[in-house]
């Protein structure tokens, strides 16, 4: 699992800051997670292949995390793309991308999928083989959701040494992955674990910006692989969470602490501050294992 | 007269180009002219004090030209604005700007107003007391305009050297100014020209992009002091321009030559080609005075 932050800063993109955008490799599938103007470069900047991004999640309708969509759209277009691609976001997200597509008189050479969410409860949202992501409600200014990916258990690994000692035929082989035991030809029942080992652990990774301190999300995240969550501000700008509805690096830490997760990484900087390792500072007085997003820089669990 | 490039390439931004957007300074006001995604990341840059701008022009509704608009509008809001501020445009990008403040709940801090064009005539759109801007009805795959910026002329400048040997009382300096001639206390006529000098010779800026070779704006915009023409391709590309509605160096140094204009500066290039001095040197066989555009820099007329 290898996730890449091309952008991690609030409110407005800076000659040095970009807004947010993210983009997740799980089990072979790249999610592209936000998408804040100026997104398209950042990707080629970090040399992520356009093709390669066939499900974008937009968390909510703030500038600094979608205003970069239709232009990468646009981009898609242009290039003559036949990937088929979906966007997951809140409800008007359509309205706003194919208002823009008519106007510009775009036509889309791929299939473009919406999936618009307006529920306030956390609910399946994509799956495939491999993977599947869930919507995490949020309480920010606006109707807003963190994504939780999951990787599926995967199948037992065969131990090919013991099975080949015990005289296994390989038609067997695929039915001992998925955990059943063997008969031998000579009646003997042979265990499961003696022929197996166990899988590489699923992984999963949760997605929350922006929002302010909400505990309720402790259930849907627990013992998440990581955790990215916003921490706009430090304790000392505590005050201005009610009305901006973000949330403190404590804060993010107290909730990573609950969840209980592996590794907690802080983004979604307010601009006013200059030195970051603060914000790791403060959460590691709640949390022990912390991480600071920046852009460009990629994580690999 | 300044000409800021911010960003002169068609299509898509990449890692090292910029699309459409310029800022011209005329006369103490700050235009900016076409908006692609990245031009508010690109002002800052250039050190261009929003506040200044107070009239964008949108020549079109293509996303290289204007999807960098809602979010500078939108980091306008976020930082307490309170100059108003004019989008000239086709008719269409009301919508689409108001559309987005609406999903995204932002709310203008200043007073945003909306000049939509439809007419396929040039026709007058701002004018104050130093400058006026025409429409430049251009020839392109959806509604497009250029937009021509002309100073008004000056009041000529007073000698005032001569004003004070012929003892002319400061009382008459306005006048004087503006053309008159002035009666002496004595009833002797001093004829104008004796009392002034030519002020600076007006000058003028024509935007031209996106079209494809059209020789009906040479009367709008003759003996401009600078004219900006789209150059997409080269003239080997040539059977491109009738499909996609561009012009080819050749073509902009044509229009440029017909309209007896002082300098042409060169854009809008296709990122396929690498060497721009291509385009420079095929202008020249048409016309003596080419300058190329590029992302960041600078020209004084």
């Amino acid at each position: 699992m290898k996730l890449k932050i091309l952008g991690c800063h609030s409110a407005t993109p800076t000659a040095s800051t970009r807004p947010t955008a993210q983009v997740l490799e799980m089990r072979g599938n790249l999610f592209l997670i936000d998408c804040g103007e100026g997104t398209q470069v950042a990707m080629r900047k970090n040399r992520i292949k356009f093709s390669r991004i066939k499900c974008i999640f937009i968390s909510h309708l703030h500038g600094d995390h979608f205003f970069g969509l239709i232009g990468m759209i646009s981009t898609f277009c242009l290039l003559g793309r036949d990937t088929p691609l979906t966007i997951y976001g809140p409800k008007g997200i359509r309205e706003i991308i194919l208002l823009q597509l008519k106007l510009t008189k775009s036509y889309t050479t791929f299939d473009l999928r919406f999936r618009e969410s307006e529920s306030k409860e956390s609910h399946r949202i994509y799956e495939d083989e491999k993977v599947m992501v869930t919507t995490i409600p949020l309480d920010h200014r606006v109707y807003t959701n963190g994504y939780l990916f999951e990787e599926k258990s995967l199948d037992r690994k065969l131990d090919i040494t013991a099975c080949e000692e015990y005289g296994v035929d390989k038609a067997y082989y695929r039915k001992i992955k998925q955990g059943h035991d063997v008969e031998l030809d000579n009646g003997k029942m042979i265990s499961n674990h003696k022929l197996t080992i166990d899988p590489d652990p699923a992984k999963s990774y949760a997605f929350c910006s922006d929002t302010m301190y909400k505990p309720d999300i402790v259930p849907i995240i627990k013992g998440v692989t990581v955790l990215y969550h916003e921490s706009t501000f430090l304790k000392s700008h505590e005050h201005l969470c009610e009305r901006t509805k973000h949330s403190t690096a404590a804060q993010a830490a107290e909730i990573a602490k609950q969840a209980q997760v592996g590794t907690l990484i802080l983004g979604h900087y307010s601009t006013r501050y200059g030195d970051y390792e603060l914000f790791r500072k403060e959460a590691l007085e709640v949390f022990p294992t912390v991480e600071l997003a920046a852009d460009g820089k990629e994580f690999v669990f």
